[in-house]
Formats: C-alpha cells, structure tokens, sequence
C-alpha cells in the first residue's frame, strides 16, 4: 500500500472551478445503495425517509467551522450554539416540518476551557427550548487548532404536507418571509469593528454596536422561521415549493429555478431590505441589492405560491412578499430590475 | 454587544483537567426541551426516538478532522471515505439496529482537488453499498486549511430489539468479538514510516508495508460488525448490553459498568490480540495489552451475555471471547493479570 502523498496530483482541477453546486452533483452519483425507503435523497434542504404509509422522516446536517463560518472575536459562544441549532432546524421547516430532535458533533482544541463549552451549549440549550427539540446525542473530541461543529436535525412529517423545492409550477409567485441581506451587513460591521479593535492601542476598546443592533442580531443570533410553519399548518393555501435561505437570495432562487425545471423572474424593487440594512450598505458605501443577493444566512424562507392564491394565504401569514415568478423559460434566470433594464442569467 | 475576546477569560479550567467524559456529563445538562418520544438521550452508541407503539428511530453524528483523526499522507481518500462511513455505520450496529441512509458535512480547502473529493465519496459509495445504506444529504462547504467531515446515520428498529449499555447485569459475561489493538498496531506502524519518509533524501520513497497489511487495513480501512448484528437476529440468546469499541478497551469498559451501575473485572489473559498486532508491539517494544486496553478504532462489538447463555450463543455467532464479567462492587473496574496481580480502578 502506497503511500498517499495528495499534494502532487497531477491533474489538479480546482474545486472552484466547477463550484459547490457541480461538486455536490458529482458527489449525488456516489450515494451507495438504493433504498426504497428514500422519497428524496440529496439535493433539499433534508433527505425524505418513508417510515409507514402516511408519514416519513425528515434528516439535515450542517457544518461549522471557527474562522470559516464563525470568528470568536465576535461571537459570543451561546450565540454560535444558538445559531448552530437555528441553521439545522431550518432546514427542516424548510420541508414543512418541525423537528424533534438535534445531535451535536464537536471537536474542540485546547484553548477552549470547560466553561466556553458549557457556554455554547447553554445557546444550544436555548434554542432547542425555543424550537420545542431535545438534544440527544453527537460527538466530543479534541481538535488541534480550531473549534469544528456539526449538528443533525431529525423530524418527523405526514408525507402530503411535505414541501420540496423541486415543484415550483410556472407562473408561481416567488415570494420571501422577512427582509433579506441584514445578515450580511451584521458581518460588514462586525468586520470593520474588529479591524478597529486590532489596530487600536487599547486592547480594552469595545465598539458601541447599539445603532447596530438588528443586523449584528441577524449574523450572531438568528431565529429560524417556526411562525412560518405553525402558520401553514392553520392554512388552507400552502406553498408550492420551499426552501430556506442560506446561501443568498441568487443562489437559492436558482436552486428553486433549476430542480423545479422551470425559469424565474425576479424583481428587484420587490426584494425586502430593512432600513437598518440599507444604512450599513449606505455606511459602506455599497449597493444594498447585493447584501440580500449575495448574502446568506438569513435563514428567511423562499418558497411560491399559485398566484391566485397569494391574497388568500396573506390571511393566515402576512410577513412576506412576493419578489418574482416562475416562467416556462428553464433556461433562464431574469433579473428585472425596475428601471427598464434587466439582466440575463444563464441556469 | 462587547467583543468576546475568549483568550482572556479569567477561570480558565482545561478539559482535560475533567475529561470529556464529564464534559458530556455537563453538555447533557443543556438538552433543551424534554420530548416524550425520546426513548434515549446522550451517552449511547446512538439516540432512540419511539416513532410508533413498536418501533424506534436510532440516530447518531461523529465528526473528524485532517490532522487530529486522519492523516492524508498516508490515509487513502478512499479509505478514509469508507471509515467515516463504517463508524457512524458501528454505532448503529451498537443498538443492535441496521442503518438506512447516511448523510455526510464536509468542508473543504482549497488543496483539494475535486478528483480527491470524489475519491473520497467513492469511499462513502463503497461504504454504504457494503452496509446496505443510502447516501441522502449532508453539507458542502469551503474551509480555510484542514478536511473536516462529519457523518450522521439513521435506522429503524423493534423497540424491543435494541440492545443499549446500561443494562449488563451482575455476573454476566464480558464479551468483545474479533481482535483489539490492531487500529493502534496500524497507527504506530504507519507514523513510524511516516517518519522515515520525512527523513528520506528520496522524495520518492514508499514504505513497503505488505508484512504489515492485516493492522495497517485496521486502521486505514476498518470494518463495522454486520455479520454481529446479522447472526443476533437469528439467534434465541441476544446481548444484554452492547456498545462498539471505539475510545479503547478499558474506556468502553467503564462506560459499559458506570452505565449499568455494576463494577466489572476484566482477565487480561484473555483479551483476543493478533499475531500482527503482537509483532508490531514487539518491534515497538512496547507492550501489546496496551494496545488492546488504550487503541479505539477497532470497531469490534464490546458486549455482556448471561453466562450461563454463553455456549448457546456461540452456536449462532462465534467470533468472540469472553474477557471478564460484571461484577456487584459498582465502584470498581478490576484488572486481572492472571499473573496473581490485579489492578483497582475506582469508577
């Protein structure tokens, strides 16, 4: 057995190159054996596992990395354990789901003492209390240099009130809970603070992020949208397709595009961007369209409507707008954006 | 909102001050909501949810790290895709429950090519085939320097068919099938070559290690016991507790006799080492037991029987030996030589 030496692969094809998407459709050939259990394997927000005639089992997991996904400069260790959980369980809602459970996985180096852990998982603690989910289970390990997390979420649904991001029709209204982007500018100002903070001469310098308050909530401690599905299960409309937003409202409408077969129109001036957001962007000197573009995290849903029906389910949940529609163009990804002009995507 | 500056934290008590077995202790006290299907919670092989009057949902996560749990000098992205497989598979197994589908998190660096991530997952593909499983999900992401995967496995079994380890009883026997210490054998072995490679003029040095193949493949391309759990569904006489020998012998020991609150005495004479185990500990002139008594990764099965069911059980699977028994003293682990030494340990 020889050994391995990785660094001097020859034909060394970058991973970015083909992006995450491509990455994760090669990845779907290996999925092992075929079980006629799975109603939906790779490719949603949570695999679809078939228990009885009625019902099926929903299964996400996430993972998070310190200097990657979160920097402890800034975040405070029940705020990551909060958040953690909130990324997991909104992926389950993402399904029409609600979970029942979490299982952690941590692998922690040296310069973590025993309470920065209990800290963390006092955020866990918090946030599996305000999602109504026990955590039973994971890992605990030792890291060499940096804090690694993974969390798993399981719940359990009726089959016919899952909802998949794959069956958005054409002529569907797209539409998205909440105001978008403000995760992002949480993150431009907590990242310029810090670049205060190190080249400042005192080490006790502390910013005042008071004014800031809502988008920095938004990147440390965000709430996943359980309202949301508590709302569907009262209502009589439901959405057609759904999805969670995480990887920024272009990315995942895409998404929403491509595995429902369709195309998308998207109307800018439609996107929903809260003042606060807009004055960050304004601070910086930088256009607000692409925080909520480009910006994830947010974990507001993305999901679409028969368009005869949005008026109806407004009654039942009115945190939301519709931003675009489906169109029988599956080639294309249109963005209009309100000033005659509109821009052309390639899907 | 102040910065978090964590290296600053005044009562700064190391983990391995406590352990991490108390650290779980600790983390258990944060697990949210209390659900009523939770049949089991933190501190098993793997968490138990009841999905219906006769059946249970077993659910587990681990999480592993270039550099800390693998090493890509000389582990085989193939390989490694196969372990992380085989040990969220083993926990599984551990519940005496079979696996439907596994989802794996991974972040990537920039050094990795996308050949090597699907390197990898021809591992995971290999794996799940193998272990009668699917993969359904999971996560992909970047990472700034080290491979980090995790791996979550779910399966459905009888309620009255899983097997935990907190129900050995006094007197019963202590089992473990296979072979201990040969995932350490493997490891001291490859670390040792690893070293003369760096110390190698000749950059294309390659060690030849086929002497070495049976505790080499124990650690580089481990295999969880599906003939175990296979063999104990046919069989009368099934385990009276089980978990899979992953943090060495004497640690899953004393899981076994702290969780079932009995004491336990092991004879070391019998603990079932290799010849190739043996003759690796030779040449590092160390001593084997410890091999067996501190080495993880085995994967082997650790578990109790009546003893008065030991030969009746022998007949349907007969990979494995009995090593000790529990005992009534539920504050002591006893270490018997069979050399007229015994060791206490206090539980």
């Amino acid at each position: 057995m020889p050994f391995f030496i990785y660094m001097k692969n020859k034909n060394f094809q970058p991973i970015q190159e083909i992006g995450f998407s491509s990455l994760i459709d090669k990845i779907s050939e290996y999925d092992g054996k075929e079980n006629k259990d799975i109603i939906n394997g790779i490719g949603d927000d949570a695999s679809v596992l078939s228990i009885d005639a009625t019902r099926a089992l929903c299964t996400t997991t996430e993972i998070f990395l310190e200097g990657v996904h979160f920097d402890l400069t800034y975040h405070p260790l029940h705020h990551l354990g909060y958040k953690i959980v909130t990324a997991a369980v909104s992926d389950i809602y993402a399904m029409n789901c609600v979970p029942d459970q979490i299982l952690t996985s941590i692998a922690i180096p040296n310069k973590y003492s025993v309470q920065m852990i209990e800290q963390l998982y006092q955020g866990v603690d918090a946030a599996c209390k305000d999602y109504n989910c026990q955590l039973t289970g994971g890992d605990t390990t030792a890291s060499h240099q940096i804090l690694a997390v993974s969390v798993t979420a399981t719940g359990i649904a009726q089959k016919d009130k899952i909802i998949y991001r794959n069956t958005a029709a054409i002529d569907d209204a797209i539409c998205v809970t909440g105001d978008l982007g403000g995760a992002l500018a949480g993150l431009r100002i907590l990242m310029r603070e810090k670049e205060h903070w190190k080249n400042s001469d005192n080490q006790q310098f502390q910013p005042d992020l008071q004014e800031y308050e809502y988008v920095v909530k938004r990147q440390l401690l965000p709430s996943a949208r359980l309202d949301f599905v508590k709302d569907i299960s009262q209502s009589e409309i439901v959405p057609t397709a759904m999805l969670d937003l995480t990887q920024g409202l272009l990315a995942d409408c895409k998404q929403l595009a491509v595995k429902s077969g369709n195309g998308a129109e998207l109307f800018t001036p439609a996107v929903p961007i809260s003042l606060d957001t807009r004055k960050v962007a304004d601070e910086m000197k930088e256009d607000v369209d692409k925080y909520a573009f480009y910006g994830g995290e947010d974990f507001e849903m993305l999901f679409t409507l028969n368009k005869d029906h949005v008026e109806k389910f407004a009654e039942v949940f009115d945190d939301f707008v519709v931003i675009g529609r489906m169109t029988q163009d599956k080639n294309k990804f249109i963005i209009n954006t309100g000033e005659g002009e509109s821009i052309e995507i390639d899907l």
